[in-house]
């Protein structure tokens, strides 16, 4: 398993890392830099979809690591992102109607790493996070995966609705996790379905639970509100995976 | 929520901590330290079942946050722990058949918190962890149980394995969490029941397994070889809860 490094910084080391072809999540830069290489950095990263933030120099000191950050500081994926096609085309080898998991805002690289995992276990054929506000390939994340990142596709996109919409089309129906939802036991979960898990703290967003055909819940009897994200994840996963095998 | 300081350094806190009826899990003491205070000390660990670590001066440095552990430092229980017998009355007030989790040595305290937090929501009337080579009730897992640490008793015993026998003499069944294990789906998991998780790393041990009425597997699609520790508990547990609800 390789674990790459995932924090760029520097000037000519963050260029070097964009032409080089690699997944940069986010770059921070120093607020009002207007010079060359600077400038070079912002205009591709805004080519690529790359998150851009615009920090005061103090909070670039904080973050890094090397004391050497010339103004900007890279994250890089420490994995590939697939497409959401290779999803589709995996179930598709597999002869298998799709199982996607929609991460609709995971934060935690533990809580991702084990999603990954459980992923890889339950046979769903892919991962699909949103580019803002979310977890994303980071090294911690490879090492909770256990080695599932290097089997798994994990697919990156702009606009989850968007893309909820798009496999919709194609046949796919999805169910998010909430807890207001139906029991899961007495739901359909057999068929083409994409799994939607909102985030640790907010859970699944409004719009994208409006977008989603079902609401499932997790029978529920204890004093607290909700189960960990990933362990969360896990019951619905597998409650899939029962419904597909009766 | 309250997360109490989990970490005492010092003879006198440490001693204090004791006679305060603290749970102290562990204890670090000078190798060699033969003085008055710290014979005190030892002696209260022993009497108490605290664990205690002999190490050099260089280790009690390293980790010593406060640079003055006088050659003494002690972990504590954030939480009180409950006994087996608690775990027990509480499934006879609820009127249900006891529903308990044991931990052959989870290590993790994210995991730890993770399956506090499902053993409340699942309806388990407990948790069992064992004294040694296990994550205890620290500020992390009270952290990562999300409250649920609160409500859901977790209680240590000194051997697993009596612990089990002793239970069993109860009516209870036990099942433990093995990928060469029967599918869980062909399991009977209803009535008084023990859902044995093992390590993170090395699975449920030996002895244990070989206590256990049942090895319980979770169906495996993927390239990898096991489940996160947390999530796997969560999937085996509301098997069971499916089960008892049909």
């Amino acid at each position: 398993m390789r674990y790459e490094e995932s924090v760029c910084e520097g000037r000519n080391p963050v260029i070097e890392a964009f032409r080089s072809g690699k997944t940069i999540d986010r770059i921070f830069v120093l607020e009002g830099c207007h010079d060359g290489p600077i400038q070079t950095i912002i205009r591709e990263a805004k080519k690529r979809n790359t998150l851009i933030n615009y920090v005061k120099n103090t909070r670039l000191d904080q973050m890094s690591e090397t004391g050497k950050h010339q103004g900007v500081i890279a994250y890089m994926a420490a994995y590939e992102y697939a497409e959401v096609q290779d999803i589709l085309d995996a179930a598709e080898a597999a002869n298998e109607p799709p199982f996607i998991i929609l991460l609709d805002g995971i934060e935690d690289p533990h809580n991702l790493g084990a999603i990954i995992r459980t992923a890889n276990l339950c046979g769903a054929h892919g991962i699909i996070i949103p580019r803002h506000g979310a977890c994303g390939l980071t090294a911690a994340v490879a090492k909770a995966s256990a080695g599932a990142i290097n089997y798994t596709p994990v697919a990156k996109v702009t606009n989850i609705n968007k893309t909820i919409e798009e496999l919709k089309e194609k046949g796919i129906w999805f169910v998010c996790a909430d807890s207001d939802g139906e029991n899961m036991y007495n739901l359909n979960l057999t068929g083409a379905i994409g799994l939607v898990i909102g985030n640790e703290g907010k859970g699944v967003s409004r719009l994208v639970k409006k977008n989603c055909d079902y609401t499932a819940s997790i029978p529920m009897k204890g004093n607290i509100d909700s189960l960990n994200a990933s362990v969360a994840c896990g019951v619905l996963a597998y409650e899939i995976v029962r419904q597909r095998s009766i």
